[in-house]
This record gives C-alpha cells, sequence and structure tokens, in this order.
C-alpha cells in the first residue's frame, strides 16, 4: 500500500506545482457535511491509506501530514508506515496544528489549496484565521481528485423517493412555508439548505444516496417566490419529478447551484456554517450572506403527531425484533458457534421481516467482553470474538422504517459476570432510570439534566466521554441536533416532540463495557403557576437485561420504574409475539419487588 | 417628596445645558462595580427618589425615565408619582430599551454624557453600540452630582487595617507575586485592579468603607516592577502606611489613577470588563488595553489551608450563635412579642459576642409566612410582621470573622403548618441533600449540578427563579466568583478549596417561603482510572428543622445523610454551648432512623 500511496502524492504534487500552490489540505467532509461521506468524496482515505472516519491530510511539495484523533493513533501508524506522512496526534500536548505546522515549513506569502465544495464554511473560516497569522494564503481551487484519481467511485446516483403524508404528517407546501415564514422574519431573500437530512425533510421525500442515512444528494434553494432542488435530474423518476412540478419545486443540476448563487444580486442569502465555502463564496461575490442556524434543524427535530405515532408503532416492530434475538441469543450461546460477526446478521434477518423496514440506521456495535470498552468498536473478520457463556455482550444497533428510526443498546449477561461487573451494570442502570424519570420546565436543556445519569457512578470514581442522548430522525439520521443531553454546554433547549436518547455508560479498558439505551420522546408533564413542565415517554420497548442487577443497589422508585416499564413492554409487544417468545418475554422482565 | 426631585430634575437639565448635553444616563453603579454602593454614589436614589437597589435614570431636557425590574414595580410606581419620571418596566413586552427610547427622543447627532467613573466598562460599551445604531454619541463627561448635589455625602473614609498571616496564610509578596506570573504570562505590562475585594484580598487588608463588606476605596496598579495602591493618603494609619512601605508598595492619592494610566505610553495594560469606564479611556489614550477577566477572581475563590481552617472554626462560631438564636426563638415565640424585626437583633447579639466578629455580611433576610416569599425581602417598621405560633419562618443571614464569612438559610416551623408546607419543606431539603451528597469529577462546574437541588420539587411542578450557589470570600464579599451553581450557563469549574452556597427554595407569592442554605467547601474525593473526583464539605453546622419534614418522603440515603450531618454539628458545637444548650441541640436534631 505504501507505494501506491507514493504514487498518489506524487500526482498530488504535481497538481500543486502546476497551480502554483505550497500545500494542499484534505479533509474527511462532503459537499454536505454529513456524518456518512460517500465514497466519491473519501479522497483523504484515497491519498493517505488511512482509513479512520476522522482525520486530515496536508500535502506540501516535500512534506505530508495526518492529523487525527486518540481513538486512531495505532491504526494511523500502521496504515501511514512507509508513506512518509507524519502522524500528527490531535489533543497531545506538543502536537502543532495544522496551520502552525504550515508556518513553520511554509515561506510567508504561500497559497494553500482546498477544494471549496468539500469544505464546510466553519472549517474554511477557522483555518483561513489562523494561516493569517503566518502570513498564509487559503484559496479554494479545483478538486485535484477530479483528475488525479483515475477510478473515483462516481457519485451516489440512487432515485429518490416520495414519503407519503401518512407518514410525515405535514406536506410539503406546508414545510415550505414555514421555512418562507423565518425569511420574511429574518427579511432574507434566500435561504439555502445543504444538509440532506434537512433537504429530505422539507420535501417529504427519501433516497438511497449515504451508507445507513435514506438521503439523496441535492441542494435546496428557498426564495420569497420559489424553491429549486439542485439534484442531477437523471435520478428523478417520473413520479418523483410529476410531485415536485406539482409541488411548485423548480428542478436544477447539481451542479448548478453555484452558478445560480453568484447570478443574484444585492440579496439577503442565509445559509448555515455548515454549507460548504464554495457555496458561500458564490453567494457572496454580490450578495450580503447571513450565516446563521437553518430554521429546519429545529423543525425537524420536533415532531409531529403522526410521526410520534410512526415512532411509536415502528417501536413495537423493532421491540419485536429485539425480543426474538434475545430469546434466539439466549438459546443458542451455549452452542459456541456465535461470534460479533454472526449475531449482528441474525439481529438483521429479524428486523428485515418486519413491516416497513428500510435498512440499519448505523452500523452495529457489538462488543463482547474488552471490544465493548471500545466506545465505537466494529467488529471485522479479523476481530469478531467468539460468544463464550460468560462476560457481557454490549449491543448497539438501530434500524430505519418507513415510520421511524430506532436506536437502542442493551448489555447481555452470557453467563458468569464478577462482582465488579455487576456493580457497573448497576450504576449504569440507576443513572438511567433518573434520567428517564426526570422532569423539566421549559427552558432546560440536555446539559443541565446530563448529571441525573452520571451521579451515582461519580460517586464510585467513574464517568463516560461521550454524551448521553441525541436527537434521533423521523426516518432520517439516527444522530440529529439541535439538542443534546451533554456535560458540556449546549444550549439548545428540551422542547416536546423532540426524540433524545438516554445511553450512559461504563467502559473498562481492556475487559468490558456496559451502555444501555432508549430513544424517548419529551412530552408535556403539567402546567403549573411556575409554568410548563415536560417528562420523558419511552419510545424504545425491549427488556432490560435484570440478571446482572444488583437488586440492593436500587431504590424502592426505581424498581416501580422498571417494573413498570418492564409492564408496558409485555403489554405492546406480547400482541405481536408468538406464544413461546410472549413467554420467554413475561419470564426474562421477572419482577423486581 | 415629588417636589424635591423636580428641583433636582431642573438642576441637572441646567448642567445638560451648561454641557451642551441632550441626556444624561444615572446609573446604580460606583467606580468598583461594587454590590453595595457607598452613599456617595447613590445619585441615582437622590436625582429620582427611588430608593430601590436596582434601576437606572435618563434624563432629557423634558423627559426623563426609570428602567427597573419587576421586584421593584409597585414601590417606583409610588415613589415616583409627580416627580414626571416616566417607569420602564424591565423584561416587559413593549418596555423600550434605553438606547431605543434615546432614540425616539432624541435627534440624530445628539450627545448623551455619563460619568465615566461610575459606569463599568461593559455597561458602557453596550449602551455605546446601542446608541450607535440611532446615531446617538455617548460622551464622558464630568459628574453632574459632583456640582448640584449640595449635602452630597463625602466619599468614605475608615481606615483600612492589616489581616495578619495567621487568618491569611499567604503573604502579600506572594500573591502579588502570583498576580505577576499571570502577567509574564500574557506578556502584559500592567494590571488594572479596581473591585475592592479583589484589592483586600491582594494586601492582606481589610476596611469599612462599605456597607456589609469589609472593603476600603482603592485602585491596585500592578506593574512586573512595582505595585501602586491609589488612596486617600489621610485615611491611611501609621501601621498601614508603614506596611505598605516595608512590602513594596507605592501609595498614590485616589484620584491620580486615570492621570497615571494616561502618562502610560506604548505598554500592554489589562483590566476587567468591570472596570469603570474611565480608566479604560485613561489607559487607552496611547497604550494597548487587554479587556480581561483579572487573575485574582480564580486566586481569590481558590482557600488555601489557613482560610478553609478559618473557615471551619468561624462556622463552629456562628453555629453556636445560631443555636442559642433558635432555642431563644422557640422559648419566645409564644409571648406573642417577637417580630421579624426585634428577632434580627437578637441573633445580632448572639453573633456578635462570638469573638473575631466584625458584623454581618448582609442584611438579614427575615420574612414570616407570606413575607417569605419575598426572595429579597429585608423587613422595616412599617412592614414588619407579628411573629405566631404557627407557620413558616425564613431567615436567611450572615456574618463576618475575621477567620471567615458565613451565609446561612433556616426556614423554622413556629408550630402548625399545612400539608403542602410540608411537602415543599421536604422537596426544598431532598434538593439540598443530593446536592450536598455529589461527587463529580474535575471539569464540572456548578451548572451541570443545579439539577440536584431542584429534581424533585420539578416533578411536583415547582421551581425556583434564583441560583442554587455562590462562591463565599473569606473574610470578603458574601457573594464571589468566578463560579457559581444555577440553571444558565456559568462554565467556570468547582475546584477544591471553593467555598459555594447550597440554597434551594420554594416560594408561594402571598402565602410563604422555603429556603434551606448551608455554605460548603469543594474537597478532594478520590482519584481514579477516569481522572480525579471532587465532593462537597459542609461549612455551615446549625441543625436543620425536622418537624415540618414528611419522612417517608426521604430515601434512606437522604436520612443517613442528615443523621451524620446532625452528628457533626452536635459534636462540632457541643463543646462550645453551656449544658441546657448542649441539650436543646440534641433534642432538636432528633434521629430519623
Amino acid at each position: 500500500m505504501s507505494k501506491v500511496v507514493l504514487e498518489r502524492l506524487s500526482l498530488l504534487r504535481k497538481f500543486l506545482a502546476d497551480k502554483s500552490l505550497s500545500a494542499y489540505i484534505t479533509f474527511s467532509t462532503d459537499p454536505h457535511s454529513g456524518e456518512y461521506v460517500p465514497a466519491h468524496w473519501e479522497s483523504r482515505k484515497w491519498i493517505s491509506g488511512f482509513t479512520g472516519s476522522a482525520g486530515t491530510v496536508v500535502v506540501t511539495a516535500d512534506a505530508a501530514g495526518l492529523w487525527t484523533d486518540s481513538r486512531y493513533f495505532l491504526q494511523a501508524e500502521e496504515q501511514l508506515a512507509g508513506t512518509g506522512i507524519w502522524l500528527f496526534k490531535e489533543r497531545v500536548e506538543g502536537t502543532p496544528t495544522i496551520a502552525a505546522w504550515l508556518g513553520e515549513v511554509l515561506a510567508e506569502g504561500a497559497k494553500v489549496g482546498i477544494d471549496g465544495y468539500a469544505t464546510p464554511l466553519y472549517l474554511a473560516e477557522s483555518l483561513k484565521s489562523e494561516l493569517c497569522d503566518y502570513g498564509i494564503e487559503l484559496a479554494l481551487c479545483d478538486d485535484p481528485y477530479g483528475s488525479i484519481w483515475h477510478d473515483r467511485p462516481e457519485m451516489p446516483s440512487g432515485s429518490p423517493y416520495l414519503l407519503p403524508l401518512e407518514f410525515t404528517g405535514e406536506d410539503i407546501l406546508c414545510k415550505i412555508d414555514r421555512i418562507r415564514k423565518t425569511m420574511d422574519d429574518g427579511g432574507t431573500d434566500f435561504i439555502v439548505i445543504s444538509s440532506l437530512d434537512e433537504i429530505a425533510w422539507a420535501l417529504n421525500m427519501r433516497g438511497n444516496d449515504v451508507h445507513c442515512n435514506p438521503l439523496f444528494l441535492s441542494y435546496l434553494l428557498v426564495s420569497r417566490e420559489e424553491a429549486v432542488l439542485y439534484i442531477d435530474s437523471m435520478k428523478l423518476t417520473d413520479e418523483a419529478g410529476e410531485y415536485l412540478q406539482i409541488s411548485g419545486i423548480r428542478v436544477r443540476e447539481y451542479s448548478d447551484i453555484a452558478k445560480d448563487l453568484t447570478a443574484l444580486h444585492g440579496m439577503k442569502v442565509q445559509m448555515s456554517s455548515q454549507v460548504n465555502v464554495a457555496l458561500y463564496e458564490a453567494a457572496s461575490s454580490s450578495n450580503e450572506v447571513i450565516v446563521k442556524a437553518s430554521p429546519v434543524v429545529e423543525m425537524k427535530s420536533v415532531k409531529n403527531e403522526v410521526e410520534m405515532t410512526g415512532f411509536r408503532n415502528a417501536m413495537i416492530r423493532d421491540g419485536v425484533a429485539m425480543v426474538k434475538f434475545l430469546k434466539w441469543l439466549g438459546e443458542n450461546v451455549g452452542t459456541g458457534k456465535l461470534t460479533e460477526l454472526n449475531i449482528d446478521e441474525k439481529l438483521y434477518e429479524f428486523r428485515a421481516s418486519q413491516k416497513y423496514f428500510k435498512g440499519i440506521s448505523f452500523d452495529t456495535i457489538a462488543g463482547y467482553n474488552e471490544h465493548g470498552a471500545i466506545v465505537h468498536y466494529e467488529a471485522t473478520e479479523e476481530t469478531s470474538s467468539d460468544l463464550k457463556e460468560e462476560g457481557l455482550l454490549l449491543l448497539d444497533s438501530g434500524a430505519h422504517y418507513l415510520d421511524g428510526t430506532t436506536d437502542i443498546t442493551r448489555t447481555i449477561s452470557l453467563g458468569a459476570l464478577t462482582d465488579e461487573q455487576c456493580v457497573d451494570y448497576t450504576l449504569v442502570l440507576k443513572g438511567f432510570i433518573q434520567l428517564a424519570m426526570a422532569e423539566f420546565p421549559h427552558g432546560t436543556c440536555g446539559t443541565q439534566l446530563d448529571v441525573l445519569a452520571r451521579q451515582f457512578m461519580w460517586k464510585y470514581g467513574v464517568n463516560y466521554g461521550h454524551g448521553t442522548g441525541h436527537g434521533v430522525g423521523h426516518f432520517l439520521n439516527v444522530h440529529e441536533g439541535p439538542h443534546q443531553i451533554r456535560m458540556n454546554n449546549v444550549p439548545a433547549i428540551l422542547l416536546p416532540g423532540m426524540t433524545v436518547t438516554n445511553e450512559p455508560g461504563i467502559y473498562r479498558a481492556g475487559r468490558y463495557g456496559i451502555r444501555t439505551e432508549n430513544t424517548m420522546l419529551v412530552v408535556p408533564s403539567r402546567e403549573t403557576e411556575f409554568g410548563r413542565f415536560y417528562k420523558f415517554e419511552q419510545l424504545t420497548l425491549c427488556p432490560i437485561d435484570m440478571r446482572p442487577v444488583i437488586m440492593d443497589m436500587l431504590s424502592e422508585e426505581e424498581r416501580l420504574w422498571i417494573d413498570g416499564y418492564h409492564s408496558k413492554v409485555v403489554e405492546l409487544l406480547s400482541p405481536y409475539l408468538p406464544e413461546d417468545e410472549a413467554q420467554w418475554l413475561r419470564k426474562a422482565v421477572g419482577q423486581t419487588v
């Protein structure tokens, strides 16, 4: 591989020389700032051979570096061996920033290139101002990979399809109207929407262009008079084309948007800092650009009645699949034939046979014992562990259904456990229950509630590094904002209709990991002289393994909550389970009090 | 009164005409941005007749307005009657900002005056930029009250005194050195310190210039080579003068600082946004001014071993006074002669007879029944209620001792209570205990812990509008930063050695108020593979009234905490109590389990 990478680097360096650039920076982003990047834009992997999900490669005429975070230090070292690309460890003392390093190796007045389409505005802006301190210019240039990457994968070409009103609950005209209303309030003439889930939500369409996300490549430009969808017109089915036409959405080619923005004059154009910098440059050439969060982010996060009902129904089907899987797992772990990889196949089968199933919502994390401690573990042929009748299996998975998206983690006892495992399991469960039981006034953000999930483990000197909760899209991205539940400040408040996960965990490196996760819905609880209060409804319907629980560590209130939750699970899932599975479920949930 | 105010307004209007100003703004601030403003700077009260603690008066040639918050709407209406000053209700829809109002009543190009000394930089800057939108200029001018307010109170003239090392634990040279070290780090040449508690802390001196705060009027200017104290030299005793000289602190007159700052050239001068804008203007005339938080804020907030020991000892004495008071109160409430006002006198007596007592740390809040619901209630001859043998008395008080400052609230049952009072009391207590028991990792800020105190009442649809906790100075201001525990985001993290109060409450307007408050100390708890963890030590030593508690609402853990806390109170206070009082204390705390 290193020889191949060296050849690729020399092609990029030839490009640098041709364009009079001193360096080129390849980010891991695509034109839509998505969590999953289509293969067409995986140029950072191609140029460096490094396959981790996060990293930035900087190439100068005679040096190259990869910046990545601690999750990938080992992997990067192995994959970069022999390529001459230096590894720069992010957030390690002494590691220079990209700008500082370029400031050192390049002369003042040097020009550094980026592809404006593959770089979001906020990244370009911060890099630009840092480089400015070193007298270095950041310049948008042609995408070098368009010429040097000969077997580059095509852009995704799936056909988008309509999601009927029975699933969305609000038609396209209403949604476009709501977007326009925010424009009136802000005096905006045009709004550029480039996040694919926002476009899918606004148009009530879904697609197949992105791994695990039901999205289609496009931009949406909304003005006071019209809305224009920029999309490869070859991808549009007759049905979709007709739907868009009837809905008053004009269609233009995907690549036309920059040209169209450049053609505007004296307008107020709004876009978020996630929009790629090429579009920002196009719009700002002769217009006033207002950079602020897209109004669709909050609209999309607050689910309407139809979406909420859809979520509840999807969760029943997902719960049925999970129960079938858990029963099967318990009955088969003794065969010695189960592995992290093949149980995922079985889980997929159970889910795929459910109505409205549209694929998984993210790559399953099935981490047995020590693999459970690796927060973003994904089993491969090389790493996959055989499951034995002892220890803990952490299983984080989810699916898309036409009526909702699911995200659930259960940690399952496969047999004998240590006392420490049981204590940790119970600490996670206590935090999970306390957050699930919370009530809170209007105006509360997730950061304020986060401690509820951590309070007990903190008393044991334990903590986890990830957030406690994120929004979940309605048959859309499994991670969506604007709200989160986490330690650092995220000011977006929790509103009725928002979905949010509850997923505390404990990870003992090299030994085991525990996480319990439900997806929840914010619902009104009461209104008093002190204002409106909200609480959480548990959307996820699946038993929580009670075998590792140290009952004495649970308060009476916590036991009652568990029993109440399990009663609801039994009641809602049983009608859809054959008697033997229903019986298994009743036995599995038991009674704590 | 209204006639007097009208005369004063006409004097101010004459000043406006003389100075070619279109308006003058009188804030409620002094040159040091203190919480308590010395009478000399109470010009807003003088010009308007409005005596509330918060408010801003704007006077033009033919109109005048007072802006104040909801606490003072009624009072302001009464006090402004007949003065022609309009009341502008802050945070009420439709109320214009000061800038918007001036934009309406003044012509473009108008000049609005403020006294640069009595206005902190952050206030002046935000007002300046708002007025700019209306084409109005904000101008520093002479203090009009210097000429028009004939019987203006003198500036305070108390003599500062030394606080020996046995109380401070760190000498003046070390402190100045530590300040200088931060200057080295930031490349700063001069740092202007204008907050009086920071100066008192840095110099190990205290004074009598401010109500309830042991402070003295001065500025401190620290450079790499020297430190200069700007103070009325007449106030310095021989001892203080000698001490400053030996410590290498040069003394200049209080009014010389602006002149000295103006005389600097090409220097980097640091000041906080709390420094008055006159000094900012002086320093920025020919220097680079860096506006950032004073390094003393955090230094002062983290108590050293001697200060911590001092706090613990002061709390014993304060607890002894409180126990004597509580016993006396219980024995005398039946006489029918007690009032909100006269019990405060008795409490003062008990405190004043304690060693090292140096006065109260804030005006006592003694709120009986409905007065308890007024968060900043201060009884007066007109409002003072007679105490009866029923209902709740909220008592929030504190004192300064040479070795520490106290802040404690107890809500005391005087007899029969309603069920609702008992439920509310128990909800407050549960939150108080959960916060008191918290453990948390390094990096946690108060905002993250706030919900622990509110979680139970939120489940009853109840909340309180104030913060849950603030820092307490070491024989300094009873409110100090940078940390706080509150709902809105305050990013300063909690560090071992910081004091912080824990004071949840419930207020039922027109009926009663409940608050329970201890002052706590952040202390290390453990260090694990997940990092360093901290917890709270209870500094306040005083029984919590258990009579209103609904025991069934407390968890076993909460009851054990109460018993443990009360055991500590009995153990630490009893040696200093006569037998009958010790016996009363043992009986008062009882046992919950």
